[in-house]
C-alpha cells in the first residue's frame, strides 16, 4: 500500500492522474446509488413481511379493544415484551407512536414549555445549552436547532464522549441542560460505551438541577459481530441519586419497519408520572393494533434476538464489504482512518483534515450520495472537514461493493489533491 | 305530561316520592353502563375489520416502499382521497398519525415555540387567549389549559358562536389569538355552522394579526339524519384575504378504528411550509402502512361516503332511543331542554340551572357513568350548572334504553328537588 503522506510531489502528480482515469470511468457508468441515510434494504424488510398478517385478535390480554379509544400509555403486552427485551421495568415504559425520534422532540417540547421537576421550563431560560458528542446523529442535532438550544460539541473517545470534559463543563454552567448520547453501536462511529463512562455519566455532578440525559438506545439490540453489554444506566443512576438524569429512547423501526414500527420512552416514575400529565392532553392513545401486531410477530423478547440474529446475517455482508474494502484500498495509506464497529448501520471515516466535503462531492458527482460531510456535527460544522458517515445497509452488495470501491477513489483523489496544494504551499513559503 | 315548572309543593312532593321509588329500583339493578365519551360500540367497529385485511401491497403509487422511512406529509393516494372527499387541495394537506388531537396539540406547541408568519412565539407574551365556543369539546379545553392559555367562553347560537360577541372581542383585544370550532354537528350540541357565521369568521377583523381558527371537522362526514353542507371554510378565508387563519383537522378515528385511524391537517401553502420545517425535525415521517390500509379499504371518496351511511344505519337507532325517551319522558315538563342533532356522536341537553351536576351524580350513583357536568366548559366550569353531553354510541341499545330511562329519572329528581328547595326558599322569604 502507497503511503501517500510520505509521496514526493512527482508520485502524487501520477497518483493522481491515474485515479482520475479511474474516476472518470465510474463517472462514465452513470451510477445512482444511495448511502446516505440508515434505512434498511427491501430484502431486509421482506424478513418481517409476516407480521402484516399476525393480528390474530384485536383484544389485548386486558380485555382491551385495541380498535378502540384509550390506553395512553401502552398494552400490558407490548410493556412486559420491551420490558423483557431491555431489562426496564414495565411501570417506567410508555410505548409511544411509530417513531422515537418523534418521542425525543416531544420531551424536549415538554422541557422548553413546562420544565420538569419543579425548575424553570427551558423556553423561559436566557440560554438553554445541550451538549453533542460528536461525530453524532444529525436528528438529535436538528432537535436543538429548531428548539434555539445552544449546541456544544463534545469530542468522542473509544469508549463514549470525553468524560473528563463534560464533567467540567456540567460541574460549571447551570445553563447546559443535557447531553445527547447512543450508548450503543453509537451513530455514525458505532462506539460502545464503556461502564465507566455510564457510571460517570449517571452520577457527575451537574451545576444544573434538571441536568437530562437523552439516551437513545437506537441500536439496542442491534448487534452485529460480537454482542456489547452496555451498563444498565437507570441502575446507575439510583445508585448515584439521581434517579430522573434520564431519559431512555427506543423503537423498532430497525426492528421490524422503519416506516410503521413501534417506539418507546422510559424513566423514572416521577418524570413518567410528568411526561403522562401533558401526554393525556396531547393524544388519547397511540395505535395499539401496531403494539399488538409486534407482540403478535415476537411472541417474546428471545423472538426478537431470534429475529435480530436473523438481520445481523442479511447486515454482517454489506460490513464486511465497506470494511474490507476500506482494509484493502486504504490501510496503510495515510488518508483514511475508520470505525470497526459491532453493530448498528454505519461506519464513520476520518479523512485528512478538510478532505470529507470534497470527497462526499466527489462522490454525488460519480453518482453516489452520501451523508452531507458536516452532517455528524453540530450546525452541520465539522470543524475539521474530516467526519464521513457511511450507510451501507440500504444498497444491495452488488451496489455495495461498487459504491464503496468508487468511494475509496474519492477519498485517493481529494486526499491527494490536498497533499499536492500542501506542497504547493511549501514550495510558495521557500 | 307533568308541567313540573307550575306544580304546587304538594304535588312535586308526591312526584319525589315516586320518582325516588323508581330511581331506587334502578340502583338495586347494579347497572354499570357507560355514556360518557365519544367512543363507537364493538359492533360498529366491526363493521370495519376488513381493512385489518387490505393492505395488498406496500409500494405506493409512486413506488415508495410504504415499510420503510420517509415521506413527511403523507402518501400521495392518501392525499388524493381526502382531497376528494373533503374538497381541499392535496398540496394544502399533511397527513398525520393516528390521531388529530395530536396535530392540533402540536400545533398549538409550534405556536407557543416558534409563532407563526413572523408573529411572536405565544410564549413569549404576557398573556394569550383563546376563545372558547361553549358547550364545547372538552379535550380541546384541556389544551389551552395545559398550555396556559387563557380560555373565554363564547356562547353558542343554533347556528354557530356567538358572532356579534366573537367579532367585538377579536376587534379589539390583540391577545385574543383564536378561537375553537367544530363546525360540524358540533361536539357536544350537534350544532351546525351556518354559511353566515363561516363568512363571519373568516372575514372578521382581528386585533391579533396571528389570529388562528382551529376548525375541528371531525365530524364532517358523519351525517346519521339529513346531511348539512358545511361552507368551505378555506373559500370564504381566501376569499376573505384571511388564508393563513385556519388549522384544519380531520380523522378516521371514527370512520374506520379510534385507536389506529388516520388523521391530517389543512392549511395555507404558506402555514403548511411553516408547520413542515418544524415537523420534519419532529419525525421521519408517520405510519404509511396505515395510510395504505385506509386508501386500499375505501378506494375513494365515494367509498367513505358509503361506509358513512352503514354507520349512520347503525347509530341512528341509537340516536333515536335516546331523541324519543326524552321526548317521551321530559318533553313540556320543564326539566331539560335538549339539541336534536343530524349527526356527530352527541345529544347535549340543558337541565334546569344549578341541577347538572347533581343529575350526572345520581346517574352514576345508579352505575350510569354520564361525561362529567361542566366538563363540555372551559376549566369545567358550567356557570349554570345546567349542561349534560349524552353519548349514546358505545353502549348497545338495550344498555342504552335503560340508561337512558335512568337518566330521565335523575333529570326528573333532581328537577323537583331544585324546585322544592325554590319553594322553601320562597316560604322563608314570605
Amino acid at each position: 500500500m502507497l503511503d501517500y503522506l510520505s509521496c514526493s510531489k512527482e508520485v502524487l502528480l501520477k497518483e493522481k492522474a491515474n485515479l482520475e482515469a479511474t474516476y472518470k470511468d465510474y463517472v462514465s457508468q452513470h451510477l445512482k446509488l444511495d448511502m446516505s441515510r440508515g434505512k434498511p434494504a427491501g430484502s431486509q424488510l421482506d424478513l418481517n413481511n409476516d407480521i402484516l398478517n399476525t393480528l390474530e385478535t384485536y383484544i389485548t390480554e386486558d380485555g382491551t379493544d385495541a380498535r378502540n379509544y384509550g390506553v395512553l400509555d401502552g398494552i400490558p403486552e407490548a410493556k412486559k415484551l420491551f420490558s423483557d427485551l431491555l431489562g426496564i421495568s414495565e411501570k417506567n415504559i410508555i410505548i409511544g407512536g411509530n417513531s422515537s425520534l418523534n418521542l425525543m422532540y416531544d420531551q424536549f417540547v415538554r422541557l422548553m414549555l413546562f420544565g420538569t421537576q419543579g425548575q424553570a421550563p427551558w423556553c423561559q431560560l436566557e440560554k438553554a445549552k445541550f451538549l453533542c458528542p460528536s461525530p453524532g446523529y444529525d436528528r438529535h442535532f436538528a432537535i436543538c436547532e429548531d428548539l434555539g438550544i445552544e449546541m456544544i460539541t463534545v469530542p468522542m473517545n473509544e469508549d463514549g464522549p470525553d468524560m473528563d470534559y463534560v464533567e467540567q463543563l456540567v460541574r460549571e454552567d447551570a445553563s447546559i441542560k443535557g447531553i445527547w448520547c447512543v450508548p450503543l453501536y453509537s451513530n455514525p462511529q458505532g462506539i460502545c460505551y464503556s461502564d465507566e463512562v455510564v457510571d460517570r455519566l449517571a452520577s457527575m455532578k451537574t451545576a444544573a438541577k434538571d441536568f437530562r440525559i437523552f439516551w437513545d438506545n437506537a441500536y439496542g439490540v442491534h448487534h452485529i459481530y460480537e454482542e456489547h453489554k452496555l451498563k444498565d444506566i437507570f441502575q446507575a443512576t439510583k445508585e448515584a441519586g439521581n434517579e430522573d438524569r434520564v431519559y431512555y429512547f427506543f423503537s423498532t423501526s430497525k426492528i421490524t419497519f422503519p416506516g410503521a414500527g413501534v417506539a418507546l420512552m422510559a424513566s423514572s416514575l416521577s418524570n413518567i408520572a410528568e411526561i403522562k400529565k401533558h401526554m393525556t392532553v396531547q393524544t388519547i392513545g397511540h395505535d395499539k393494533l401496531n403494539q399488538l401486531r409486534t407482540v403478535n410477530y415476537f411472541k417474546t423478547a428471545d423472538g426478537v434476538k431470534a429475529h435480530m440474529k436473523k438481520l445481523a446475517d442479511e447486515l454482517r455482508p454489506k460490513f464486511d464489504v465497506v470494511l474490507n474494502t476500506l482494509d484493502k484500498e486504504l490501510s496503510g495509506s495515510g488518508l483514511l482512518t475508520w470505525t470497526k464497529p459491532n453493530g448498528g448501520y454505519f461506519v464513520a471515516v476520518d479523512t485528512l483534515d478538510g478532505c470529507a466535503k470534497e470527497t462526499v462531492a466527489l462522490a454525488k458527482e460519480a453518482g453516489v450520495v452520501l451523508t452531507g460531510a458536516g452532517a455528524t456535527y453540530p450546525y452541520k460544522n465539522d470543524p475539521r472537514d474530516c467526519n464521513i458517515r457511511i450507510a451501507p445497509t440500504y444498497p444491495t452488495i452488488e451496489e455495495l461493493t461498487t459504491a464503496i470501491e468508487l468511494f475509496c477513489v474519492c477519498v485517493k483523489l481529494a486526499g491527494v489533491n490536498s497533499l499536492l496544494e500542501d506542497k504547493l504551499d511549501e514550495e510558495r513559503a521557500m
